[in-house]
């Protein structure tokens, strides 16, 4: 791992959410990239090795990188607009509002979705899911590795297992957008068939750009279909001849390609491949199992509700009771941190989330160490004792 | 107009390609801002100014500005997906490539489409669109303000007026990816329903965002729909809450917004308005008008057949016969200055673009000069003479 320290500009706070997360000063400059046309070779290279680099991150040999212009959600019309059609079933694994969100997108373009929901905090026990899968036959099944909502760690190559045993024609589709280059996943030796994942997380990126790869079983679906695509711009028939054209570092028109964006994503991808994947998760492990052991320290609770279920690259923590996140959160943006409150319904304001995720958990830069020295400070300003004896402070809370 | 120069890395070819387009340094470093998140005071501001300047930029008092991360493209989902249903019909003036996307992107999402179909280097007549509106009776009609395929700039208030006259009811929908803050537009005044354009072009930031401008007309079509809207990502219902929200300042969650890019466009929109749009729409004319000057001058034509065809934004060159647009651009590139070949299927090689929009039209920085001078001199070099007489040489051609 590089030990340099990142960002020159200490002056603003840290963005230590579950994303967007702090980026290197290096990827900055790549995002200001001066004016450069979508069809120059010094860009048709940088697509070239994103696409050739994506498929190194996520561990495969042929799958196909979609590397297009949108939010982490666009993947989601990209998986249900080219793999579902009308009336088909799929399975959704929900751990959150993330897992319901991809529910509600798969509902759209006309799958009959089954939801099978976990507690907030957990996630579905294995024999629930084979006893899905043996009941009806699904077009795809989805796990949210980890849902932004709790930092619930989903076990991706359990389902996996699952499915190649009991379903083996149904597609395994990961939305890894909070986790992918943070949470362990091996694409071909899993068996998965789409990953969808997003620029801004831990991939170290500025948000905008929705990154996809799918399996050549999956294109393979996408081929045997019976009807039209329902879309125009995630018609993935059209992207196809255009990402293996900028892989052969020759430019191919559908729509223009987020340029800076993508220079920017080059950048970061290479600052994350200068080590291998293995250590760049056993980094995000090591940083996950610190920010744990902090919230030991406080007394608290991660919301996920067991150690293997929790998250290597957020995690999300419940409050005392007598405080609540808008409270919190100021006194550590005070701090110079910024850590996000929560969304579950009803419960939002129960808990905070923090992420640390990319060069965060990478890199020797003390972002981390700095979060959990300003999250402790501001228990204990809000009166949480605990807290302060975590920073080797014996004085009584002050409320 | 500002006279200052911009882009400091002149080691670096210019981009004058129709778009994306030269930028300001400033956008370039608000394109670089250091993580931010999304729910930050900072970017909501950033945000809400985006949604109030696009208003003034387009002219409108209450469109709706849509702020979502994607390419131009997208905006054509955005409007198929909401504003058309299944079967019912859509009346496209299509003058070149663009307008044929967008045909294909409404089938895509049900339209019955009638496609009018200029000749390239033409616009429909008047009285041909005014049968067409009197023949059928359409949800909307889409016209390509300029299509970069031919740089031909189509009468928008001319086909509103019609609409207006003939079939009041008819949504009309601007694509102004090529168009939006070069040429003129009047959307309230000249009753424009919807406004589709992107950042890279004379809005003069990154690509990577779609822009549209709804009325509130398209908005109650949306509402009054009959069936679903049948895409996620693209969803105006989904959005509204959230453009609403950013413009009052408060974060809202749908997906995650592009940060960095949506800082970028804020600059531009500062810098565009920082002058009146009449200014601007001026200084693009007079810069159109002597690129044609030049073209005059080199005894080519341009592929817009009359001079009220030919766009403010950009420029299409017909090369003489025995010269191809393979061989006049690299002798361009090696002067300093990035032009771009055809694009019309069987004539691509038989013609060159030259953008002119943005800052290379508003600001005395010589972009179009320069530029000018490189193609009159690699003319020159192909064997065109009068090429040479243009830049004051009665040297013959070398060729």
């Amino acid at each position: 791992m590089s030990t340099s320290n990142n960002n020159s500009e200490r002056s603003r706070p840290l963005c230590m959410i579950p994303g967007p997360v702090e980026m290197s000063d290096t990827v900055l400059k790549a995002n200001s990239t001066p004016a450069t046309a979508h069809t120059d070779p010094v860009f048709s290279e940088a697509f070239g090795q994103v696409i050739e680099k994506l498929r190194t991150v996520v561990g495969t040999k042929d799958g196909q990188p979609f590397v297009i212009a949108g939010s982490g959600t666009l993947g989601w019309d990209q998986t249900a607009a080219n793999l579902v059609e009308e009336g088909e079933n799929v399975l959704v694994l929900s751990n959150g509002y993330f897992g319901e969100g991809l529910a509600d997108c798969m509902e759209t373009y006309g799958a009959q979705v089954t939801c099978l929901r976990a507690e907030p905090g957990k996630r579905q026990p294995l024999a629930e899911i084979a006893q899905a899968l043996r009941a009806k036959k699904y077009k795809l099944v989805t796990v949210t590795q980890v849902d932004t909502s709790t930092g619930v760690l989903a076990d991706v190559k359990g389902v996996a297992d699952l499915v190649k045993e009991h379903s083996p024609e149904t597609l395994v589709v990961v939305d890894g957008v909070c986790a992918t280059a943070a949470e362990r996943l091996y694409f071909d030796q899993w068996g998965v068939d789409v990953v969808v994942t997003a620029s801004q997380k831990a991939l170290g990126s500025p948000p905008g750009i929705s990154v996809v790869v799918a399996s050549q079983k999956a294109l393979s679906v996408l081929a045997a279909r019976k009807t039209r695509v329902p879309a125009y711009y995630v018609n993935w028939n059209r992207w196809l001849p255009i990402m293996k054209s900028y892989e052969a570092r020759a430019p191919k028109y559908f729509a223009t390609p987020c340029v800076q964006a993508i220079f920017a994503l080059n950048t970061s991808l290479t600052e994350i491949l200068s080590s291998s994947m293995e250590k760049v998760f056993a980094a995000h492990e090591q940083t996950a199992a610190r920010v744990r052991a902090a919230v030991n320290k406080w007394e608290l609770s991660t919301v996920a509700t067991a150690p293997e279920l929790c998250s290597n690259a957020m995690t999300a923590v419940w409050l005392p009771e007598t405080i609540k996140a808008a409270d919190l959160l100021p006194k550590l943006k005070a701090r110079g941190v910024v850590a996000a409150g929560g969304i579950l319904s009803g419960k939002a304001h129960r808990y905070f989330r923090l992420g640390h995720m990319g060069i965060s958990a990478t890199r020797d830069n003390g972002f981390v160490d700095a979060t959990l020295r300003a999250v402790a400070e501001a228990l204990e300003e809000c009166g949480h004792g605990a807290a302060a004896a975590a920073t080797g402070r014996s004085s009584p809370p002050r409320l």
